[in-house]
């Protein structure tokens, strides 16, 4: 596992929606935007599921995912990739839907992925696009 | 092939970069902002690669894609998968390198992918999510 920069997790902070990438395992990769990424500590991000299927379906069968931070606030872009477990029950997922549910009170939160962060790398525009950074 | 609606078309042109998610053959998702991903028709969409590296060897060993489109302009969110054809000469390729360059002399518009769109599906939160449209 890697640990993310001071100047990561500011960016990460300022984000309202991520872009959340899992593949099937026959190779389908999935794409969408969920609001609720947090990160618990330096090396592990919360991912809550309110709505999702097919980033379910993929987790289950394939836990690896990628997200990349880049926004109006953000300096530059930085793709984060790691190793998902999925909870249902327990303190972590309780706590999960406490935090959701103060925010949004009918969320369904029906679901917490704790992403370990494996690989980061740069997805600014340059030749040195996709480098990896930690 | 499926073809977008003239409501996805519109959304689609309001975008100013995508992100587009690849998978690796062993499994590993990627995603990264795309600015140049254009509709050639109601059923293709050509992607430019300027600066790509995991996105190019993903679709080199699987040639399949998934982008979606929501963003300030966008009346909710579409997810678009399709296969991709890389292209790195012909009058397509061309055609691209022209189009890119008009608007970025330097760029090195290095390969076209050739997306034939397969399906779509909702990405606007709420139950429906994840449902297909196309």
């Amino acid at each position: 596992m890697v640990a993310l920069t001071e100047e990561m997790k500011t960016a990460l902070a300022t984000m309202k929606a991520f872009p959340v990438a899992t593949a099937s395992a026959d190779g389908w990769p999935n794409v969408v935007p969920i609001g609720f990424v947090e990160l618990v500590d330096d090396e592990t991000i919360w991912i809550a599921d309110n709505f999702m299927k097919k980033t379910l379906a993929n987790i289950r069968e394939n836990p690896k995912m990628s997200v990349y931070v880049w926004g109006p606030e953000t300096k530059g872009c930085f793709q984060i990739k790691g190793e998902v477990e999925l909870k249902t029950e327990g303190p972590e997922f309780a706590k999960m839907q406490e935090t959701v549910r103060a925010k949004m009170a009918q969320a369904p939160a029906k679901g917490l992925m704790v992403m370990k962060i494996h690989e980061v790398y740069t997805c600014s525009p340059g030749p040195d696009a996709g480098d990896r950074l930690l």
